[in-house]
């Protein structure tokens, strides 16, 4: 009703301050700062985000919306913390009814990262043990591919194989691609002008440079981040509706 | 359309299966296979049920259903996973706007649960040092009690001080109480007669048996769950509606 009345109007425009895209170290920054001072664990973040990623899978592609009658997903997974998120998304989309396929190519040395591995492979998601380089085998096989690969902390100059390769394979495929945080081989301040091109972005905590100009579907998944950090990073986010702990920008 | 069939119908009548209600030693069977089989991490399994009981606050007392102005909850934390999982329900419904003070008279000396506690304290949710004696104070300063106590894993018949006065407490409080998993003071397998008594019971994971004729609000938190532990214990869980974490029994 507030809104309807002109002077809170008034206030309320006056106050709202544009959302911050997150250069690469103001993004290092605040994940420091929550693992350090306000002490949450690894774990603990990573479930929280493949959570919402799978929350916003849902809401991109509903279950009865998929052009093909299974609804298949593959999840594409890098060594690192994106892929252990990927690999959390990929189990939650199993819990709502999805059938996502891991390809997971390099796994991390880090007990953090396998527990989350284990989780699925209990779960009896499969992995695929190569990606096929003839797309069309990926076309017809799955609905859609979740880029959980290489994620911000990448050096996008030094990607290693098997990356390249897996990145020359989706610049080529037909069904849409749902990127997790970062594209991957994009740069963290810079959309990447011949790079993969995501129809969905999942930004994690606060969307990042490189998503400035993101003409596709924009979701920002960060509502657990406590008010200090926004207000000392003047993230300026917006309100989450109900208890989303996500939402479409 | 296939329930409206009546032979579809009929084959569905006789594949339900009563919900199962666990013993103590089951569901400490069931949770020893997450941790230890599928790898789950505490730090995971504790975020999870804590937002879970959140979200089940939210459905329960929503923000414009509370009786006071203020959207005051006081947040009863026991020492050990019983009390991490109120400090991390606390935080998410710092998030979803209520206004939660923690009573946590004993602090656990592992770090597991002492990171949830930084995490509330950083979110500057305040702590009480005692519990005021007088419920008079605690029915005219909240809105309700979240009982995140004792827990399924207490031996009832030695609760140790503070717990008791604490108890003898909540008995007496006119504001309702929400309870985490087991109501405090009473035996996974039997409900107490002379007990607290809540008014909300979010079970995780699987009800336990003293929850059987529960005439309260009565919610399960435990979608996450793997398929497979869900058919070895034969524990017939409700259909989760859409993408909920939670259903009400």
């Amino acid at each position: 009703m507030d809104k309807m009345n002109h002077s809170s109007a008034e206030a309320e425009t006056e106050t709202i301050e544009p959302l911050r895209y997150l250069s690469k170290g103001e993004a290092a920054a605040i994940e420091t700062e929550l693992l350090r001072d306000y002490r949450f664990g690894q774990q603990q973040l990573i479930e929280i985000w493949g959570q919402a990623c799978a929350l916003a899978i849902t809401k991109a592609y509903p279950l009865n919306s998929l052009a093909k009658k299974q609804p298949t997903v593959l999840v594409i997974c890098g060594p690192d913390q994106n892929g252990s998120i990927g690999l959390v998304c990929a189990r939650h989309l199993r819990i709502f009814e999805y059938e996502p396929t891991i390809y997971h190519p390099k796994r991390s040395s880090h007990s953090l990262h396998q527990d989350f591995t284990v989780q699925c492979e209990k779960m009896d998601i499969p992995f695929l043990s190569y990606l096929p380089t003839e797309v069309q085998l990926i076309n017809d096989a799955y609905n859609l591919v979740i880029d959980a690969m290489l994620g911000p902390d990448a050096d996008c100059a030094n990607i290693k194989e098997p990356y390249p390769g897996i990145l020359a394979t989706l610049k080529q495929v037909k069904i849409p691609i749902a990127s997790v945080d970062v594209p991957s081989g994009w740069d963290v301040e810079e959309p990447s002008q011949d790079g993969i091109n995501p129809e969905v972005l999942i930004s994690l905590t606060a969307p990042k440079k490189c998503s400035m100009s993101f003409s596709g579907k924009h979701f920002l998944a960060g509502r657990f981040l406590p008010y200090d950090i926004q207000k000392k990073f003047e993230l300026n986010l917006p309100d989450y509706p109900g208890t989303d702990c996500l939402i479409e920008l």
